[in-house]
């Protein structure tokens, strides 16, 4: 780990030292855990206590942070308009990707009439089959799979095992992580008298710039026309996208989450996690729905949605759960009263 | 991209050209994406006005569609009994897979006992364990793992870093894709003390002919008896099945769904998206189950099945769902008033 | 397969045989599916009419079972205190694992600064990265791929395609299955105006003793500090455990479930399938969560949690649901009833 001052942070990030410029940092730690040469990060005065008790060499805090207040923290302080975005970048700079040097492993499997830039590495095991391309200092990482005619952008990161099939299109700045499939075959199916008939998948899968996939995360292609994932979306693990959904610029959707075919979710959402969206709706911009909320309705205003049950204890639970059933017999019941009620 | 004509269309999918049979046909798309050269579908007159508009060279319509409404319709017209799949059919034929050249990749790894057919494709990276068996023409991806003693069928298709651990069996016409895994260990567990001991799982995975298994999803094996997968069930991404569980045949399976040990899904059965059914349950043929929805007890007639909150803006959630803890007590406020209103 | 006797596995196992000794086994089923040669168990005498009908050639019954009805068994039996741990060993006896050869595979590639126990297996694919460590008598699978600096323990069994990221810490007698990833960034965003920042993720994830997780399963490493999963915690398949998260020892985690970031999870718990638990919370030791449930509070107590919606029939779902819109107008209702019947 390179060893940087708070001066050579503030070159980089902007903000206004308070304090000791020259502080050494060789990490990062949260509040709690942080020792001597490490920075830690202030999101908002809420945190100011677990600040003030910690050990941190050196902490990035608001610029909107009273000069008293920050008077009484005991560490060197960077104060920046963004803390969490500050933080983010000098992370990393403390800890720089490895290096992954340019060229094809030995034992990759690069097909002759692939594009290779000269810049990007290939990792020990990759398969890269006909007409495929990968731009400037792109690093497939082992194992991975790059399908026929693939074309993949520059300062690509693919982790370990993934899986691009043929013919689809990623853009710049997109990171992969390992075992997540891109590409897959949608779940189309037709019904043949006495059996399902595949339906085949020829559309392709599209990633627009800076989109970050996770673990085992599956994005199916299009059946016939693509299945889009715009600029800047970020998708957690274990996230199922069916083919022909569509996903607006820096939307972000959290692990578990399930999206059936041909939904189109907007721009600047966010999808808590194992929420479940059936297909072929449309969600408008800047819609919020909550973790473990089902979706099966448009949504055409922003906002926040939900749909979750309650936790109860399970005796609790079992008393007030079989009135579920019954829902429809009590508003009856209701009714009824209040019309006895109004009777003179 | 071979390039068909609408009579090379009928001369295998049956069905009456209405137009010009002779309408050069390259590729497909949807209504409002095709062009001249690509085929387009209509599957029934609810998608006339799209049809209308579409600059599709071609269309596949139904045989029900009266004369002079597909008069009305711009395109040539192959009308068939079973629209939706003359289209899969079609696509199959305009967009041929890729050939796999027979034989074992250099870069694969495969016991000497094997028993791989001469006209099976090993690809790169695959590793094949002692005593399996490939049928003929089956394709077997770049890095799967095909456990000791694996059966595979003939005509089998199974994409990149597919795991079918030991023992296995598979059928005919089998498509597993990327990073499924079939055979995993069930999650069996005996309590010792202080201590979860591990069950040594037994059983195998079999799956029938003409199964599909989606990216990612996992099948357990059999903890003593076997895992048993019909012929002709598909399977989505993501999806669990665990040990001991039977699918019955030409059962669809949407995405994210889990289905715990020991469970018996019947045969032409649908389930929805996440939906989630407990171990040790008996569900009957031909059931539906909505996306989403949670079973926890044995289903005896065919039907649809549904157990899902209501989607809400969050502000109508919070007023709403606290009374979830309390509709037993709503039921009996209900009933202790019809008491008092019947004295008299 | 081993043929083994009764008397075998006594001396192994302990216990009272009830019966001929020597009867040989050679394999395990269950009651209903044994033949003469396998062992069957029987876990309590809800089981014993199924136990009688079996051809088993021997059971392991539990101690309790009174003689007088163990005798009218057909089969010898070895009556042990916790006949399911019991069976569990004799499985473990009679279908030992295949033994896998010390040393590293040739189409192995492994940084040459590791340090690979000389009694380890390091199988066909699998790739090492620069300064991890593996001890004695672990077994590789397939095309893992162990990132730098990774240390595993001994003893443990890693399946096919399992991915451990850089830096991740791996106890003694761990099992992972295929497809599973370790350490894979957790979901860190900044907002940053116009789109989100990756905050690079720089914690670990650490893994204890005799812990096991699923196929599929992602565990994120930490953000800053570790992701924690203590001694002996079961992990089912397609589980997720975001960054920070804490699992406590020996709690068993069905397949399907989601937990979301910095939320710890007591000791000897039990987590139901599906189950969803949002970030940020605290569950007490031996709390049980029933399958498909959603958790968005700490659990302080211990006991059983549920939420979930009891299935119907579409008809009657679509009936009583709609009311769940509108619980708090019903609730207020019945309160101006109240209020009514009140006044004189």
């Amino acid at each position: 780990m390179p060893s940087l001052t708070l001066a050579d942070l503030q070159a980089r990030l902007g903000g206004t030292i308070r304090g000791n410029a020259g502080v050494p940092l060789h990490g990062a730690a949260s509040l709690g855990q942080a020792g001597a040469g490490q920075l830690g990060y202030l999101l908002n005065r809420k945190f100011l206590d677990q600040a003030r008790a910690s050990a941190a060499g050196a902490l990035i805090v608001p610029a909107s942070l009273e000069k008293s207040l920050s008077d009484t923290l005991p560490q060197s302080c960077l104060a920046v308009d963004n803390p969490h975005a500050a933080f983010a970048r000098a992370l990393a700079l403390l800890y720089p990707e490895p290096l992954a040097l340019p060229g094809i492993h030995p034992a990759a499997n690069v097909a002759v009439d692939c594009v290779i830039d000269a810049t990007a590495h290939i990792g020990p095991g990759c398969v890269v089959e006909t007409g495929a391309r990968i731009g400037a200092r792109s690093v497939i990482g082992p194992h991975c799979v790059i399908g026929a005619g693939v074309q993949l952008g520059e300062d690509c990161r693919l982790h370990a095992h993934v899986t691009v099939q043929h013919g689809c299109v990623i853009g710049n700045r997109v990171v992969l992580h390992p075992g997540c499939v891109i590409g897959s075959d949608g779940f189309g199916l037709a019904w043949e008298g006495n059996h399902w008939l595949k339906v085949p998948q020829v559309g392709r899968a599209i990633l627009g710039d800076d989109v970050e996939v996770g673990a085992n995360t599956s994005i199916d292609r299009g059946a016939l026309d693509d299945t889009v994932i715009e600029d800047g979306v970020k998708l957690d693990n274990l996230i199922q996208i069916a083919h022909n959904c569509r996903i607006g610029h820096h939307t972000a959707i959290a692990a578990c989450v399930g999206i059936a075919g041909s939904t189109s979710i907007g721009a600047y959402c966010q999808i808590g996690g194992a929420a479940m969206i059936i297909g072929h709706l449309e969600i408008a911009d800047r819609v919020t729905i909550s973790a473990g909320t089902f979706v099966a309705k448009n949504i055409k205003e922003a906002g926040t949605y939900t749909s979750v049950q309650p936790l109860m204890r399970h005796a609790d639970w079992l008393r007030n759960a079989a009135h579920l059933r019954h829902l429809d017999d009590l508003a009856r019941r209701i009714k009824s009263l209040e019309k006895q009620l109004e009777q003179p």
